[in-house]
């Protein structure tokens, strides 16, 4: 691959640069006016550690780089801008595939109204992709952070949960899948494969008055323990009301793990957590609809210090590691 | 490596927040408040591509990574503010060593009045860093990108180079280092190895009318050609006006090098590269002074479309890639 010539054919299949663009990719560094307050993150990932070449396309590793970065500035509320992407080059990936690979993040961005703004390209062992992404707000107050939760506000979560491990297992052990319809089975991978940040309804949370707000990206259990931990919090979910996804079930149990604890357990959903004052649930509910996503409210928080997920019986599950469910 | 704990000590050994900071490391994402403008680059470097354990200290490794993404600011003439990285941690890396490397980085945030503000962290097979750093501007206008340069503008350059692949010889060829004082030695590797971005004096020929500006990344012949591409103009250097380091030709002689040759085709010295209305020099000059810096006028650009450095013997010099010298 040589470097100068790729890029140059990367930066002609970007898309026009977005309003705050002053100075796009292919300059020391891209020119942007931002607004009255950013909010960063950056996210990577590793092939053999995040993502297989064997289960997904070079096209669907691009978009979910991009994405599962993107989901990040869903859980602040953020209007997203720029993207900057590191494209780590192993020796059995040609320049057609590098193009591949980007067509899959061009077409998120072109969804999410995101500029690829500018980027890196390194030789390396193992494909990999580090994303950058920069996103907007009028007021830094207008941003949802992890610690603003309150004992009393109301813990609720955007979309369904479980699907993406659900289809994840369904990728390792085929059989897992013999219970449920082909189109649910491809539902599910597509979770894992195709996520989709939840930007709308991060925004429409924000505006309804979110406290706090996170993504569900190492599961449930864990996510909602850290923004227990930010805001000096308990949490206490029902488990009984959680949006589980259709199929979950199903697989769950032929690979004999309890179906709730799978969709606690398993992350990569990139679902949104919010807590939310009682009072603004109703107007969040109806807000989150808007950008046709369901919004469940699914427990509290408390001043107990404790994550609680309570089962129908009355006793309490204990979230474990996704790597060590069976 | 427990991810989560290792980015908790990590967190803690970082400096306070610089002033646009509004929530720092920790949270989904890093919220500031720029200025009126953000230039921001994007810079990774993988073990084995662009360092190696035997020739570098991790402290080292870590200072190198911030301190080249850096000099991509200082070429905008931008004021370092943020910068977020990420760090693959491979398999025979353990946590002390993930601290001694961040430790490297630290130096240089604080040197330099950055703000570490987020990052990522992931295994991987191979130790790499991809750093993603933002610098501010009052408006767009006070940044400097490539492509302003006019015929008739002057070029100079801060510093000297030559002595990053110098430094390099050295290191791989210890014997090239025969004919030169031992600190004289040193101080062409420390080139190579603690680059300093030159954020003072980028901002001062900001300030003092510089059209175009490039950090010397990848050669003085390359760079200049992408400078003179970009503004659409050429370029002619007089190679006997160039600031060469100390050391550099007895090492390129014992090599077998040409000393010109080498500091126009040897990159990684990180001096900035201007274009200046000729009218503006003697005042460019002062300006980098104060940084503590020479700057040396070495040529102009022109309306040729070519790049020309020519000798004093009347000829002209093909610059060659550095791993084609010899």
């Amino acid at each position: 691959v040589g470097e100068f010539e790729l890029l140059e054919k990367i930066r002609r299949r970007l898309p026009p640069d977005g309003r705050r663009i002053v100075l796009g990719s292919g300059d020391d560094a891209a020119v942007t006016v931002p607004g009255g307050a950013t909010a960063t993150s950056v996210d990577a990932i590793v092939e053999g550690v995040h993502f297989s070449r064997e289960q997904a396309s070079l096209s669907q590793i691009g978009a979910r780089a991009l994405a599962t970065a993107l989901s990040d500035l869903a859980a602040m509320g953020a209007d997203p801008g720029e993207a900057y992407a590191v494209l780590t080059v192993p020796p059995d990936l040609d320049e057609e595939q590098c193009l591949e690979l980007l067509d899959g993040m061009v077409t998120i961005a072109a969804e999410t109204g995101t500029t690829i703004a500018g980027g890196d390209l390194t030789r390396g062992a193992a494909l990999a992709l580090a994303v950058t992404v920069v996103g907007h707000a009028e007021r830094p107050e207008s941003l949802v952070g992890r610690a603003g939760g309150r004992p009393g506000d109301l813990l609720a979560i955007t979309g369904e949960i479980g699907g993406a491990a659900a289809g994840l297992l369904t990728l390792e052990r085929p059989e897992t899948a013999a219970g449920i319809a082909a189109e649910t089975a491809a539902r599910l991978r597509s979770r894992l494969l195709e996520p989709t940040p939840r930007l709308a309804a991060g925004a429409a949370l924000a505006r309804a008055g979110a406290t706090a707000m996170i993504d569900l990206s190492d599961g449930l259990g864990g996510d909602a323990g850290r923004l227990a931990e930010a805001g000096g919090t308990g949490v206490s979910i029902d488990a009984a009301r959680l949006p589980i996804a259709a199929g979950v079930e199903e697989v769950a149990a032929a690979a004999g793990i309890d179906p709730v604890q799978l969709a606690v357990s398993g992350g990569e959903d990139y679902e949104l957590l919010a807590a939310l004052p009682p009072e603004r649930l109703e107007e969040a509910v109806r807000a989150v609809a808007d950008s046709g996503i369901e919004l469940t409210p699914v427990g509290e928080l408390d001043g107990s210090g404790a994550v609680e997920i309570r089962l129908p019986g009355g006793g309490l599950l204990e979230p474990r590691g996704f790597d060590q469910l069976d």
